[in-house]
């Protein structure tokens, strides 16, 4: 190829978060570049925006539809080659399936969609269109976190018994959403959250975290989801037993009333060889403990670490990478596969190292099943495909 | 009082591991000291077990029928004071019981009995013969779990809402019993470990610490036990999901087969005002973190500690206090009210700071309902009281 | 502004590391773009650099004498409006020199020069010429060490008594210039390193970040560097007693032989008042003690810091930022003054926060101090001004 | 030996502190039995101390002097079998000189003597006397100590390079003297302290500490001392560059006003094959770094480890250990030589850890060089032997 890819973003306008970080992500290597959006529900708000963005004023769009109808007009090189949706979560689906149809890849912020059935109908019209689709499950990015994948995938660990996964955190441990705070407004109304807050926004992390480094898959789950703050109906804490398909138990923890934790997802898994543990607050460190010796701390791009991590660090050892880097990282790959298909080439998605609608659809099954059991008198509920 | 007080000891001879470190806890603060002892089912091994210890023959019993029998007959302030048990699990009950009968207090190492119906004779048993009882939950003696304990009380964390505690170990990640190990052995054999090995053995550990730090009674139980190594019958690791009588919830699991880990027991709790965090390995330190503000670390013996957490050590601060020292504090505060007892004083057990036959029985309820939810289809087990 | 600053490289063609790290630090915020360079002295390389770059054929040149006199003559707005300099040190004074001779304001990689001659000669251009410098001593970057240098500037440690620094890097602890190793054969040759090897490429490092940190200069040094691999001339390691001009005391070591350490930069500084501990590879914290309570624990775009930190953190607290983001941060601030200077505002450099000449010129004061104190038997000798 | 060793005190009465450390330490493992002392300089005050201590009233002494005299008299097996002397600095001396004249071994707190002449002259005297000595530098007691001094005498690390030891702590931070706190007044106190306060008190355990790890002898000193408190007169901080016999070189710092730090003795040893780092307030990990390959954690009672090191620790491995245990090793090792000695035994006391005689001589060497350093022009002295 002999150009960057070509991005356009809808959301992400002035006073946004996410929306930032992918611009940064997606550009960080220097293989992308932002060449429209639609920034904000308000026109002149996306204006402004993509002034900001030092963008030309013709490519900076009032509405997601004006977007995707116009950029479909131009000529392949110059319309943008895919769509980075980094809206509140109730937009996610209607804007993924608009894009599709109007022949666009997209890049999708987490959760994927705010129920079941609209990520389903989102992994039929993927199929349907052919075109690629890259859920931002960004925690899988990391370099350690590869690491940690092929420990596993190599048997190092040997057979999985044991997983725990944790993400607490804090900023949900009073009503917030009270004082009018927009990310705490829509993450505990139903109505833009979907059926669950702290496990529909963090749980599933800990769930697409905890697949992705040990291959396995949750099967089934027993769930006592809590509201610890006076006005909710959605959950802010939940504890969640978990089995596998290969035997292993484990358990899944997720809270927003965690006072003093900001981020703190981690995950230790136990195998009958050898234990991991992986912190995303200090992701720079693997701790690797085996039967009778001392246990290992593994750092990023030191020598000796897989080819999967050591190809996700940019840096040489010693130069820690972050948050945005492992975002990045999940761009790359997701670039590396655009690429090859506008160079007409024949792709094998599952080869690039991506979270895909599946996992998307994956982590809704979950959350849903994990809503229900919490709910349920019985204890083990099965978590469908 | 103007003597030390006198201890016999139960069990404890060469080889054996508990014994000793009971020996140097006790003797620690030179309030106590060892006056006799049946160190052994063997008569032989129980004398050169005494020899070692410098004991004089007479003092040295073949079996502890014979030590309660004939220190019985010996004037007070000569005979010993107290028992203390450090036998296998099954030997508890009926040293104990015997000794309560003899007219002597006790200190039992844990678990206090292998069943339940032990426990409970036991309690009866104390309550009629009005002796003193310690169970060596040595763990709550660490000054940082004084700390946790009165930042709880004072209210600083507010209302508790969650609780995470953890207790990883993986000595028995292989079949150790199969190689004739003793500690393996006895542990894994319901005729010596009771209903649960894992469970019994350190969960219960972690239901103790919990309810001691937060000052709640864990009331249901939804258990999750596994039996990870060929060839056993009872648990070798488990999850459960907690509820409180004040309505937090949390998770309590632990596991023998968390392979690299040797005693990694932990806790975290969290209110709504604040959390802590604290670990059996690094004692020393208690993170307690605040909404807003930067994360604190309290150490042992620091200035600003609580009254119960500097009187809880022995050195200034930065000079670290181990296991053996949290275990002494257990025989510190049961030689103050053996020796108020000795002086004719009334006394209020309950002020005293140490693990009483309650706790026991407690924990023995706990284990019992894990292993009977692990087996249940219904999700949320009372726990008994 | 209504478009991107416009930025120009020399040198970080293919198979350099820190031309890179500088390309993606420059654009991460989105006010920079690449638009020319010259990427190697081997023009063919160059061309090749600049196509992976996706720049257009007509502005990757061969030589930077060819960027600087051609890029001259394009118009405002279409030239570049700086030159990145990120070639071997032995090249950055004559590019430095020809870049602002050529009317274009420059940003160099460390060290500045390799000697204190051309570091003075560059000093003096830069005021002739009136043209903005900014030297990429990255560290100071960091949100964690903008808090450190704020507590301190606030008075918050009161009287700074000590500070030690230390640089513990391990990949020279062999003879790898032997192998041809790039990175280590320039950087032990004195024609291309300068006087030092050690204490030019790291500890100058610690000498900007000490005075960064603490608002203090170093004033007097007594030295003893060493070369503990045979065959070099340089120093690969040394001890550094520093004197500061407030009478604060304090050590600063280097060492690129100090085995299974990767880029260990760390500074701990003691005031009258208080204590802070930081360490380049865990960046997101700051230790802060205080005497008699509990240490502080502060992390990156937590609540409550500083005004200087939390505007250097891109992300929300509990979301690690790393060396790359440190680095964006110097071009940020170099952004901003660029982006006043276009405006035709009047600026004032100080204001903004990013490595001037004159640190350049401090640290190669500092350098050549100390060697030559190392070689001396003086115990003390002033670093000039 | 078919009795415990008897030991005799003086110093250490009520309201002492460190007098309580060696009763603990000396009595953990069952091998040693305090059995008499002179607690105090007030003999009023002593009595008391030996009640609280369970003494018989006739063996509590009014005066070291009594007590040596008496205790003369009494038949061996009943009577001392050494002194430990547990005084202020300032009564080492004569109170270690009786007790060799009088016939006993001797046990001394650190430091040996207030100068070095008193050094010397105890240094002959033992060799006169043919007696015991032993010297509570008790921080290699610890059994992570053992296992890096094990790891350099095998070689694991190769050729020792680089040393840093520190000594951080930050109670004299303010004129604390001036308040009348006795440990503060004498300490700074040339009459009681000799020549050095910080040097003296701290820095001479990281002297000791180094040369006991690295088996090297620190042979020059190059020292920057520093009084920050108005109105002292000896250092409370210092910094020392350090040569070793073998070529080595590094840096010894200690302070006293290193506010927030209680006891933060930590030392880092690089050679030419590895690297480790030790820190006394977490004493149970040893960090052990290798070329290209992730540091280990190695921690006390770990399979794998030194037997040296294993054989000092008295629990299994997770069950932490702490200043008193290590305290405890000091004498653990002595009285294995003192039992020798009463058996009769011809003993080799170089066979058995712990420091002697010559460690306090080198010591005292090592601080009145330091001192005298950091008074002088000359860049290096050298530390006599």
């Amino acid at each position: 190829m002999n150009r960057k890819i070509r991005m356009g973003m809808v959301g992400g306008g002035r006073d946004a978060f996410i929306g930032g970080v992918h611009r940064i992500a997606a550009q960080m290597d220097g293989r992308i570049e932002l060449v429209c959006g639609a920034f904000s529900s308000t026109p002149q708000k996306s204006k402004l925006s993509g002034k900001d963005l030092f963008l030309p004023p013709e490519r900076v769009y009032g509405t997601y539809r004006d977007m995707i109808r116009k950029e479909s007009k131009l000529p392949e090189g110059e319309r943008m080659d895919f769509v980075s949706i980094v809206t509140p979560n109730n937009m996610h689906y209607p804007v993924a399936m608009a894009s599709l149809d109007g022949g666009f890849h997209v890049v999708c912020d987490t959760p994927m969609t705010v129920n079941l059935d609209e990520a389903q109908n989102l992994e039929r019209k993927i199929e349907a269109t052919g075109k690629l689709f890259c859920l931002t499950r960004n925690y899988t990015g990391y370099p350690m976190v590869k690491e940690a994948r092929e420990l596993v995938a190599k048997g190092k660990l040997g057979k999985i018994r044991r997983v725990v996964v944790e993400y607490p955190q804090g900023w949900l441990a009073e009503r917030l959403e009270a004082s009018g705070q927009k990310q705490a407004s829509w993450r505990t109304d139903a109505r833009f959250a979907g059926v669950s807050c702290c496990m529909g926004d963090i749980g599933s992390h800990g769930h697409n975290l905890t697949e992705y480094i040990t291959g396995l898959r949750i099967t089934e789950v027993c769930a006592d989801l809590n509201v610890f703050v006076n006005g909710r109906t959605l959950d802010d804490d939940g504890s969640v037993l978990i089995r596998f398909d290969n035997g292993a138990r484990g358990v899944l923890w997720a809270s927003q009333v965690a006072i003093g934790r900001a981020n703190g997802l981690n995950i230790r898994v136990y195998g009958d060889k050898g234990t991991l543990e992986w912190d995303q607050e200090e992701p720079n460190s693997l701790i690797v403990r085996w039967p009778n010796k001392a246990a290992e701390v593994r750092r990023t791009a030191m020598a000796g670490i897989s080819k999967a991590a050591a190809s996700a660090a940019r840096l040489t050892a010693g130069r820690p990478e972050g948050y945005l880097e492992g975002f990045a990282n999940i761009y790359a790959s997701f670039a590396a596969v655009v690429a090859q298909t506008i160079d007409g080439k024949a792709v094998d998605e599952t080869k690039f190292d991506y979270p895909k609608v599946r996992d998307g659809v994956r982590g809704m099954f979950f959350v849903d099943t994990v809503v229900k059991s919490s709910a349920s008198e019985s204890k083990w509920l099965e978590v469908p495909e």
